[in-house]
């Protein structure tokens, strides 16, 4: 096992010399975040991460969740660990000051978030689903509900879930079947829902469900979905702990990977009925939803980042240990292999892409939701409507890859699970499912947030790459990198009219769909990474690190954006034969 | 979970009408080959593969082995089917007749092993093993360790293992430090090797190990290395068995997948030494070792291909029973989603070109290992030698998307291991590494298959692709296969030059390696996806089968083979950037 090294200097770039947080801060009117806020939360989440939450993770693994008596009790270790986490305040970085945040950007925020997702990805789902939470009743609620939920979820006494999936409706929500009945100053909440992340553990002394279900005579299909807040105790007027709701797990998941995350069934309302209150107006719960899932989104993006970066440690830590046979550069570990260098690199390049990519979609966050400026926050929020399903679907599925690699870089060990690299590829294995599948995130994109966009954010956004491309020009050594990804730039803007003129055929579109997603990943991953290098470029001589970051887009020019030529080709195949077998002959 | 449907009708196809069985069989004067013979195996070799061991896939990977008291206990079940597995005599297909085999092709028994790795693949890996263990022992060894241990092997009543791999020597055999010292009739053997498939069970009386060691004086490195029979229970004159041998288990692997193949820590000698035999001479081990390890490399590409087949059958199955939501095409299951349509044929595609690689390379093993012709025999020697690293490497490579888009199609029921889904994807893990690794496939071939070559193998296979090229164009209905392939062997031809140029740039052919590797699979893959479209087309009235082959080609050109342009990008940027980072930066 190698221990988990924060990538501070990394993140820090992005910060600073990528996203440009002061700027972000200066439109946010937020005076709280100079350099002395960053460092100090970089340093202490980071230590946090690195020494209590990292060394929990393979055993926590091994471990699981056991389930007993209507009750699920976390893998040992977690709760600790999870006190610890809200000692620090940590949960409530960028909440409301008003409830008891701190206020800090997204972007102070999401570096948390990386480090404590790298450290034990399963332990990181519990805030992670309790932040989407805390923003469902923040923005939605009444302020009755507010008050009852909101200090103690954004102090991290309570956690939170979310209560969307039953068996029969998966990403089809408009097949929900949970019943809403009304009783006294709220509902009774009837029915199952399954993959429920963290529904029951014993950390802390309350849970608070976000539920979708349907009231009494509500509308079929999605127009027809209240949501609501079920806690797990009621919540007496003076703010204490009441009886226990009619809210149970009812089994976990035996799954492939995330072990230490409880994965529940719930039974709502088997004996009386589950309490619950409605949040906003009734039969607007998707609508909730949604705003809260590109948050939720994000974060499972930069989840597959997490996971590459540690899987990538990993891997980089055995290689230069393992010694097997002369390399063609002398005696050494296999690090000194060119094949074992080409899949370090090529995972480190996808990694700080991805990472530069969710980096900037919480930027984007930021400034859509505080900018002063009104341009410039409706921009922002085309810019995160644009982003959010490559950021999510791209470096989830770059993930895949990622810790696979990492598995390969240890040969036979790889599969041994002691070895802990499998483990990653494991974990990383629901990243491009969760929360929206890669199939749920590439039609977002090419329908919703190009097509029916009519490209206004796309062309905003391209605007940008070309601006990027053009500065670049000036930077001396990078040349071969601004090469490569303006070429890519014009394949990918040829493509889009290509789309555009196949836009009404839904066949075409459905078959692309995927391949467009990816391809915006390659591309607009090449134009970060050409951004990160013309920053770098001129600093080579002063720090390692500015030489290596032109290395690392180097790479990514050369193993990763030639993909996009194959995906470039493919799609302008369109439709091809996909459908032509029948489907009883597949 | 779905059942196995042995893809009979496929296999025929790539016997009849892709590799020509007739001819080998005629070419190597094997008059028991006849078409009644050939539906005889397949079918009840399907019936027992279907109805006999893939129903024990699930539940074997679940239960696993246990080792106690210095032995292992394979999963529940498996002993029973092993047992009808030797019954029916399906061990000794292929197996030389004077020993009490069938004497049949390998293309014959190589259908067999496809069906057994599908149904269960941790069980597949037992006769595997044997295979090449008699295989060592056939080529090799004395004919008094001939008669001792072949029939018994061939009729499948011992198990055979194959014994390399030390702690500190993966990859690199020249490591190896076991030892092996003179004592009377044999030598006494002391080491510990790791990664020991089916090192002990509990379904046969007696297991032959074939172990790699050193003996006393021998020279350091590769050339000092000798194999060494030691069974489990010593062999009397009579044949019958003696006293138990001082060879145990000491511990099994925890392993990401292969669940049910008992993975195992064999302790030689820790008592008065292992009595082991030599095979003949001494120090020349590890050339018996690589001659056997050529089948078993193949044999581990058709795992890939056999995975990669139960993996599509269980996703369609599941597509065509979901629904989710109203589909472009009207109600119905997921499967009328282009983008879930898109997943299965890419893994259709991939497969079925992974089949044609296997059989076609088997095709090859029997005519080098038997044709009449000279000629023909040395030149099916060069075609096996350079199929082989891209059969093994590309083959298992694919199985790793195949079976990941097999989990991604499920949606988060591909998570959950009772699905079933998540398990393929677990078991194909291992395949890019055993055997050797893909990064040693890619060596291989590049290196010694191709540039020591001289190119002449490859010349050879480009002149054949050439003819069906050119045959192909006469055929109606197929011109898009034509020139998409026809395109790409062109690309492919001018980038041999290159590689050619750079072949003394060690870093160069190292970072390419994969590459090269990988693209040759696309090509030549697309290669006998328009081979079998020509094959096809003209029969597409005549039976649905030939209508789907043709548009299973098609989209193997539409949905994969543009990664050769990608692939050939990169390559053209030779080692690159990959190695700029020092070591210690990493």
């Amino acid at each position: 096992m190698s221990d988990y090294q924060p990538p501070l200097r990394d993140i820090r770039f992005n910060l600073e010399e990528l996203v440009d947080l002061d700027g972000v801060c200066q439109a946010t009117a937020n005076a709280d975040c100079d350099a002395e806020i960053v460092n100090a939360i970089l340093e202490e989440a980071g230590r946090l991460c690195a020494e209590e939450i990292a060394p929990l993770n393979q055993s926590s693994d091994q471990a699981g969740s056991t389930f007993a008596d209507r009750a699920v009790t976390q893998a040992p270790g977690l709760d600790k660990a999870y006190q610890h986490y809200i000692d620090g305040g940590w949960g409530s970085l960028s909440e409301d000051v008003e409830y008891g945040g701190q206020g800090l950007p997204k972007l102070l925020s999401t570096t948390l978030q990386e480090m404590v997702q790298s450290a034990n990805l399963s332990f990181s789902l519990c805030p992670m689903l309790s932040q989407g939470s805390i923003e469902a009743i923040s923005l939605h609620a009444s302020e009755e509900l507010k008050q009852a939920y909101l200090p103690k979820m954004i102090s991290g006494e309570w956690t939170g879930t979310m209560n969307l999936t039953e068996p029969q409706a998966g990403s089809d929500l408009a097949a929900i079947r949970s019943k809403a009945e009304p009783d006294g100053d709220g509902y009774r909440i009837f029915g199952q829902k399954i993959f429920i992340t963290w529904g029951d553990h014993q950390m802390t002394e309350n849970i608070v469900h976000l539920v979708l279900a349907r009231l009494p005579d509500a509308p079929p299909g999605v127009k027809g979905i209240s949501l609501f807040v079920v806690p797990k105790f009621l919540v007496n007027e003076d703010g204490s702990l009441g009886e226990r709701n009619d809210v149970y797990p009812a089994s976990i998941e035996h799954k492939m990977g995330i072990h230490a995350s409880p994965t529940c069934v719930m039974a709502f309302g088997d004996d009386i009925g589950a309490k619950g209150y409605l949040v906003g107006e009734a039969n607007n719960g998707l609508v909730y939803m949604f705003s809260m899932m590109n948050n939720a989104r994000l974060g499972v993006g930069m989840q597959g980042v997490a996971v590459s970066e540690r899987s990538y440690q990993h891997a980089v830590s055995f290689a230069k240990e393992r010694v097997q046979g002369m390399t063609v550069s002398g005696p050494g570990g296999i690090v000194k292999h060119p094949d074992v260098r080409r899949m370090l690199m090529t995972m480190r390049a996808a990694t700080e892409a991805g990472r530069s990519m969710l980096y900037t979609s919480m930027a984007a966050v930021d400034l859509a939701h505080s900018a002063t400026d009104a341009d410039v926050k409706a921009k922002a929020s085309r810019r995160v409507a644009l982003l959010t399903p490559v950021s999510k679907g791209w470096a989830t599925e770059m993930s895949l890859e990622v810790t696979s690699l990492g598995v390969q870089v240890h040969g036979g060990m790889g599969f041994i699970e002691e070895t802990g690299a499998a483990q990653y590829q494991r974990d990383a294995r629901i990243l491009p499912i969760y929360e929206g599948t890669t199939g749920i995130q590439a039609a977002d994109l090419i329908g919703r947030k190009f097509l029916r966009d009519n490209g206004r954010g796309m062309n905003e956004l391209l605007a940008d790459i070309d601006a990027d491309i053009a500065a670049a020009k000036s930077v001396e050594g990078i040349e071969d990198v601004v090469a490569v990804v303006e070429q890519a730039v014009t394949r990918y803007k040829s493509l889009l009219t290509t789309i555009q003129s196949n836009g009404e055929d839904a066949v075409w579109v459905g078959s692309v769909a995927t391949s467009f997603m990816m391809l915006s990943g390659y591309v607009w991953g090449g134009w970060l990474m050409l951004k990160s290098a013309a920053a770098s470029a001129p600093k080579q001589q002063d720090e390692p690190f500015y030489r290596n970051k032109v290395v690392t887009a180097r790479v990514f020019c050369q193993q990763l954006l030639p993909r996009a030529e194959a995906l470039l080709q493919s799609i302008e195949c369109g439709a091809g034969a996909i459908m032509d077998i029948p489907e009883d002959e597949l």
